[in-house]
């Protein structure tokens, strides 16, 4: 669970708030019969009545002195929460800490129907039904190993060779799974964007499905973000009004070749960075490979190297920021 | 979303870790046909592979130098997160953060299913479905006013008389709020322990359906446990050799003579009070109203006086440890 550090935190503040959501009202619901109790009769269970639906969560930490006017946001990808930025499954401290312990006040987010955030039921409220993760699709989608090489015993010798994930950790990893809706994209950003406007721009720094909304939020936002750092997009938005003023930087890790998944979603986002090129727009991608950086998977915050790309993030950001 | 304080925290670590729970691997299951998306036919689904299950949610935060060995492990109640202790639904800092400024660790939770700690498919995995709470029922539920005084625009000026609940932040309350499901009572408990058996005893303050959960696991496992405060607990367990050696500590709000569940939850609490303090245990019982302390509802760590409340716990913890 991560020893104690040397240099510690002044703080002024940990706390959280929702943001977004609106209330739905359930009536002439008829009762639904549900098996709640295991050695029970199904019983009548009434929906009806009144809900909060379409919130985010968010859980910030507040320098005493910050570095920075300037806070860092981050969102997590599809099936996950909050925590991707917390302790590494193996337990070193994640990204969160590495932006505190630099100054920065943090702003952690479950996005809409993820962990804190709650959910809703459905198909009352949602609409669809939600889809679940399991650890053999995390391990060839999160690129630890070829899938042939998958067991339900999860031999960590099986990953890539060179594979930085901890992969003797990786129950902890599937710890942090959460269902996800798939049609949820619309409401998640117009939440994120009312948390946004209470507490002004911010670089965001967002993963996965989370970078996906991220280019989006950006194109049309642009006046909530000071740059955006998507790390390891699943896939980018069609053009859709490039924001050219706000920097961005785009985070890539290893084994890309070995997924057709990730080369479909890879040869979509450099078709969007090319694009935002072409409008002007300060753009960067590091391809960590590129820089010798061999071996991360597709979380490369709980890799072993977590710091090590932490800092390539800390030092463009420090390189477009006045303060 | 709360003013910086005067006086700052000096922290070692904020982290995470998951507890708990175990691999089901779901084999020969029928694709499923699930709507997925609002646009789209229902596609099959495929729910075989591998999960972990029944796993808690542990956010921990660490003083550089900690009043005491000891820490405070904060359990929520029913369809609730761990969101109960941090900052109130009107903003204010909450208990979390009231024992993290007089020099606490704290151990936040988020019970098995709930929050971080997500939750599973049913019937596949958990054999129930869940249930859901609606503002309606919060109202009556959490004591806020009579429930037909309530109405969908949820009037604040309905409340009780003289209620410190925040009502104009109710819809605030409500986003906390996340599915349950009722017979996972053994596993959370499982998990609880296993977190506690990682960090060695800890003062416990517990809520509702977590006061529930306290009493027995201290009555099981006194081992883990310096002392347990339960707050508004949601009934008690029968008597399963109660553990008198652990102080234990009851708090109790207002209105209770206007709600016949919380009269029938109450009797059962006494009763327990009442052979604790047979068996020659440390008990004391809060009952704030008569202390002249008017007003609070079930959820006390969130009322406008939250901050009184915490101290009387506060005093009654110090009154009973040694460093």
């Amino acid at each position: 669970m991560g020893n104690t550090e040397l240099n510690s935190l002044n703080l002024a503040e940990i706390g959280s708030f929702f943001s977004g959501g609106k209330i739905v009202t359930l009536a002439g619901q008829p009762a639904r019969k549900v098996q709640v109790a295991r050695n029970a009769e199904a019983r009548l269970v009434d929906l009806n009545g009144d809900y909060v639906t379409g919130q985010i969560y968010v859980q910030y930490v507040r320098q005493v002195q910050p570095k920075c006017n300037s806070p860092i946001m981050f969102w997590h990808g599809g099936a996950m929460t909050g925590v991707t930025w917390e302790t590494t499954p193996d337990g070193r401290p994640g990204w969160q800490m590495y932006f505190l312990r630099r100054g920065f006040d943090t702003y952690v987010c479950d996005a809409v129907e993820r962990g804190r955030a709650g959910w809703s039921p459905y198909p009352e409220i949602y609409d669809t039904a939600p889809i679940f993760r399991t650890r053999n699709e995390a391990w060839e989608l999160f690129r630890f190993g070829k899938s042939d090489h998958y067991s339900s015993d999860a031999d960590p010798s099986q990953g890539y060779e060179g594979l930085k994930f901890p992969l003797n950790s990786l129950d902890l990893f599937c710890s942090q799974f959460v269902p996800r809706w798939t049609d949820h994209a619309s409401i998640t950003l117009e939440a994120y964007y009312s948390a946004l406007e209470k507490i002004g721009p911010v670089w965001l720094v967002a993963h996965s499905q989370g970078g996906n909304f991220a280019l989006e939020a950006v194109a049309k936002r642009p006046d909530l973000f000071l740059g955006v750092v998507v790390v390891e997009p699943a896939s980018a938005p069609d053009k859709l009004g490039l924001a050219n003023q706000v920097p961005h930087l785009f985070v890539w890790g290893d084994y890309i070749d070995r997924s057709v998944t990730w080369q479909g979603y890879r040869k979509q986002v450099d078709q969007y960075v090319a694009e935002l090129k072409g409008t002007g727009g300060n753009v960067k991608v590091i391809d960590l490979p590129k820089l010798g950086i061999y071996g991360n998977s597709h979380v490369p915050m709980m890799d072993t190297n977590s710091d090590e790309v932490a800092h390539h993030i800390y030092h463009w950001i420090q390189s477009c920021m006045s303060c």
